[in-house]
């Protein structure tokens, strides 16, 4: 069989405040499309629908859409496991009513043992889980880690194997090699200890959530399909996109998803950043996280960049802090108020007082001298 | 046609802190049970599923489990609409698949207007609404009012009558004639503007929710249900139970269900509610407002009164307030501290103080004194 397998999808995600809705609807559009374009037989997500337990009725309704869509509207089955960062009791809901129409959402760990049966494959929906769920299911107290849960379970699994066919894992986990980034928070550190490459060869192919770029892991048959738009400055060189595995034989191919607004790293002194004849070549509206070369105060940065480029998500100084001017004279504290203002407004915005803007200055101290 | 008319289920509601989770779990088996004895067609939920608008997790399994045994286990359709205590958006997750077994849950206002048949009967499942739904669903500034909405919706509901069949609505507003008790949260006060029983004549049947006693109208074809449970102390005195309607001809049946543990008003003195002889012939484990006779004051009452009582919700004093006995002097504040205290002590205790006491508070006194 051929099947579709995402990731991490984590509706309802802002990027430093900025609503993804649009780009979300965007990037599963292009999904569906890939589906239907490679005529797959399924579609696989490896957990994190959600990107938090209680999800809000905007991202509440954008999930409900999408999964109408491809499972009722265009008859899509689906394969789909509970995240670290959705509630299982939440997500669980209506799903005993989705099996009629092949979608199938496992949200319990003892779930994983009935295999879902499609064509020439059997696929283990394992969604994420922590210790004490597989020592409750085990009844055995020595299980103190994921691993060795894994262990167990993969035995357990093992049992339920036909010979004759295809044996699929669907897991979200964080599996050994893999690489973290930053947008992946950290609610259970001790729990998401790594499963080695090696304790999943029983599969013929481990399709992962949890990590959210696809070279997380160098492995031939355990993947990540990473996440479907970069959620973090940390993603910005990632190429984003879904797997399209067919079981047999084996194959492999990985099918990219254009952004609608990319996320880029954007490096370069302020006077080049805001030049027209840069910017006007620059897809201006992308989230940008820009990386100023000056040293120098530049008055009102933010709201200067930003009049240009409406998306930054962060502004840093990449080459060393925010000085004065290094060639300017220190202002000297014993100037009197009217020199020292003046050099200070000249200082930051390389422009001197004009005389007007000199007698107001020289107004407003006599006036503020006057109230002592 | 026959079917059970039931509403306002509350799920995860506290009763005065108390979880009322198995009570609620009770009163399902009781509805299923009713709903398979009558051999009912459906069973008709009239809104307020759950009791707020993000339950947590415990309820929505609660919920969840109910449904999945009604509807996908003992296989009777429902239909079903959200109240003023559902969140509509998340009431509607995953209903888009129940539809395939015969599950109707509505959400939203437009779905009032295409109506689920059933045998002989049309059945329109209008969810709570606000006026600026309406205004904008029938593009009408006009609207102001759930009743001048009302008159609109129930003109569009006519226009999709069969005259061959029944026409039920299930609704969840306040209809005129009602009363208003304690347990339903005044959210929307002005948009819960009463609906007259003379609006609806048109229907066969009106079967309603958010009103929590079944005698809340005296209307023969508009009826509230009531809830399953006893929510507050306003609904000691009401009987719960669910309608048995049948279409044709038309037959209203009233099924009482058993409370598990009931909500009672308890008065009487202080020493007869604490007498064995009283005591034992109590149902104690009730949900108890007790109200007391005594005036006077009574140490730890409320600890005394729950190593007999457990579940006490309320407890005032009925015959006035608390005052120190009647019949003992007044306490003279020209006293020295010592006589002071004592007699406090043996006006709100009816004991003197011990010799021992009497030099503890002595030592006391003195201590305090000398630090001044």
């Amino acid at each position: 069989m051929r099947f579709l397998h995402t990731a991490d999808w984590h509706i309802g995600k802002k990027l430093h405040g900025f609503d993804l809705a649009a780009e979300q609807w965007n990037a599963y559009e292009q999904i569906r499309q890939i589906a239907i374009d490679e005529h797959v037989d399924a579609v696989v997500i490896a957990g994190d629908l959600y990107d938090r337990a209680i999800p809000n009725e905007k991202s509440v309704t954008l999930l409900d859409d999408m999964l109408i869509d491809l499972n009722l509207k265009h008859h899509l089955p689906l394969l789909a496991i509970s995240g670290n960062h959705d509630s299982a009791t939440r997500l669980r809901t209506g799903s005993t009513w989705f099996k009629a129409t092949d979608f199938y959402l496992n949200t319990k760990l003892s779930q994983a043992l009935t295999p879902v049966e499609f064509d020439d494959t059997q696929f283990f929906l394992l969604p994420y889980f922590e210790p004490f769920e597989a020592r409750q299911y085990f009844q055995d107290d020595q299980i103190k880690t994921v691993q060795a849960a894994m262990v167990q379970l993969v035995a357990a699994m093992r049992a339920q194997f036909d010979p004759n066919k295809k044996h699929v894992l669907v897991a979200h986990f964080f599996a050994a090699g893999s690489t973290h980034v930053d947008s992946e928070t950290q609610i259970m550190v001790g729990g998401l200890n790594a499963i080695p490459v090696s304790d999943l060869a029983d599969f013929d192919y481990v399709a992962l959530g949890h990590l959210h770029g696809k070279d997380a892991l160098h492995a031939e048959r355990v993947r990540y399909s990473g996440s479907p738009l970069k959620f973090s400055v940390s993603e910005a060189n990632q190429q984003k996109g879904v797997w399209i595995v067919d079981t047999d034989p084996f194959k492999l191919t990985f099918k990219p998803l254009r952004p609608q607004r990319d996320v880029r790293i954007l490096k370069g002194a302020f006077g080049d950043l805001t030049d027209p004849a840069f910017y006007q070549q620059q897809a201006t509206d992308d989230y940008l996280a820009v990386q100023l070369t000056d040293q120098r105060v530049i008055p009102n940065v933010m709201q200067e960049l930003r009049a240009i480029y409406p998306h930054i998500i962060e502004l840093d100084r990449v080459d060393g802090p925010v000085t004065t001017d290094t060639n300017a004279t220190i202002v000297d504290p014993h100037l009197d108020p009217l020199e020292l203002m003046t050099q200070f407004f000249e200082q930051t915005t390389d422009t001197p007082l004009t005389a007007r803007q000199q007698k107001w200055a020289q107004a407003a101290l006599t006036a503020a001298t006057k109230e002592d």
